[in-house]
């Protein structure tokens, strides 16, 4: 987990070793705007998966601050009823500088999850950016979590979080406006072109535990629709592909940071130029990438 | 614009020529929960700029659908009024893709932007994830717009947001609960250790232009404090060593994607090795890595 969420450069190998055991979890993605009671509901998920004996992992992703790089973990702590269970297995990931770097920690941590035989990944993600929904798309099902209070369903779409859902949760159902809000998406849904899978609008008040069942069902049909999709083969094919050029990608750009600190081929002088200022990163860039030679001792560079 | 959007491997050339021109603008990032009210804000500000005969550039990054790629614009409308001034520059921004796209298109439009004199470029984002928080990276003076109604300052933090205000904006000033949340945020900032510039919490009815003078007046204080600041340096010579990691990044990832689909060096039977799941992502990455000629090839590739 450790060499997952530093990057290490042993990655890839560990990686390839444990690719063979994964492909059995049903990873799940919960996601929604901030406030929503998405840790409630991943609790909730949770205790129930549990009372039927279904081992879970979850990974909770936090945006953090670009400054002291800490997360704000203070819903993490309502899973400690959790923590001493041997068959949860929870990580929160923070932010990892910039560039990918989110996506591809989470996406890495729920192979391993996958690997270590969780039935069920949890995946959340708190906010509703880019990179979230990047995250999203590592998951076969994802559940959007709305509340009545959390503004009208233009909002919904502004956040493009009604293409990616396969199952909306209304929670808090208990409080006003939830009934409408519920029958708002059902119209919302109905004017999509027709699709072979419905997606459900379930109300739930997840801090009491209502209406959970219902989502849990609903991921389930949802697994169960996914695996007879006929376009499957070819989307798993472009996903592998993808991700053999993240990971090429990644190791591409350590190897330039290295190279460049190292002063391979003399680039550590146009290094201290773009530094200074005298000559501006574009044309820096230009200067390495129309020398062969240099580039490729750049990528050359062992890190090790 | 549009070699920028389309992120085309012309850019570093023209860029580079660019870049002399830059770095007069004043950079300024607007942003928030949804429907805080940051296009009514963006849309005061720039009336007032041009009020004082200052040129104004306005980036809108939107996050869009994965799926359809189309941004939903709505709030966009409500700067028609400005479209027809020639003072005035908008460009909305969609999703390019993931990798840190986003990022760097904004990047590279904002540059633009001051190169061809805009004296002010706004920079709004929808939503508060963490490619939104890269986005505001760019800026040099960055406007947090909250609402009373938006949640309790706890979600401000959780969002990462109280780190990178320069200026709070509590808008709809007029609302039940505005006073108290100035109060319970300038509370929290009384808390921080003591730094140089004091953030100011700025009520305004931006929908009436209430405080936006007070907002513009922050800023420009803002732009001299930074002006001043002994640590700029260091930062400046930073932020332009990552951009260039980035441009070599970009362009290597372009080389490599093409390189793979061109069978450079019989990779081409490797690719589709990992698309049918014969061989696993990880593992085809570390034996192209491990070939120092096959890298090398991939990476020397011309896409032209």
């Amino acid at each position: 987990m450790t060499l997952v969420e530093n990057r290490a450069p042993e990655l890839p190998g560990v990686m390839s070793r444990l690719y063979a055991r994964t492909g059995r979890a049903h990873v799940v993605g919960v996601t929604g705007p901030p406030g929503a009671g998405k840790s409630t509901l991943v609790d909730a998920l949770i205790g129930r998966l549990r009372a039927e004996q279904r081992s879970v992992g979850v990974v909770a992703v936090d945006p953090s601050s670009p400054f002291t790089g800490g997360a704000v973990l203070g819903d993490r702590i309502r899973m400690q009823a959790h923590f001493l269970d041997p068959g949860v297995f929870i990580r929160s990931l923070a932010t990892r500088g910039s560039h990918g770097g989110l996506p591809r920690a989470a996406r890495d941590v729920v192979r391993l999850l996958d690997a270590f035989g969780m039935d069920v990944v949890l995946v959340e993600t708190v906010g509703v950016g880019q990179t979230e929904l990047d995250v999203m798309r590592l998951a076969d099902s994802i559940v959007v979590v709305l509340v009545p209070e959390a503004g009208d369903t233009v909002q919904v779409m502004k956040a493009g979080l009604l293409e990616i859902a396969d199952v909306f949760v209304v929670n808090k159902a208990d409080r006003e406006g939830a009934l409408r809000m519920v029958s708002e998406l059902e119209q919302m849904l109905h004017l999509r072109p027709a699709s072979a899978w419905a997606i459900p609008v379930l109300p739930t008040t997840a801090s009491l535990g209502t209406g959970v069942d219902a989502v849990l069902a609903a991921l389930q049909d949802h697994r169960t629709f996914v695996a007879g999709d006929p376009d499957r083969p070819a989307r798993a094919a472009g996903r592998r592909a993808g991700e053999l050029v993240d990971i090429l990608e990644e190791e591409m750009r350590r190897r330039l940071e290295a190279g460049l600190l190292a002063d391979q081929n003399g680039l550590g002088a146009l290094l201290e130029s773009v530094r200074s200022g005298h000559v501006d990163p574009y044309s820096a860039a230009l200067r390495i990438l129309q020398d062969d030679d240099a580039l490729a001792a750049l990528v050359r560079e062992r890190t090790a």
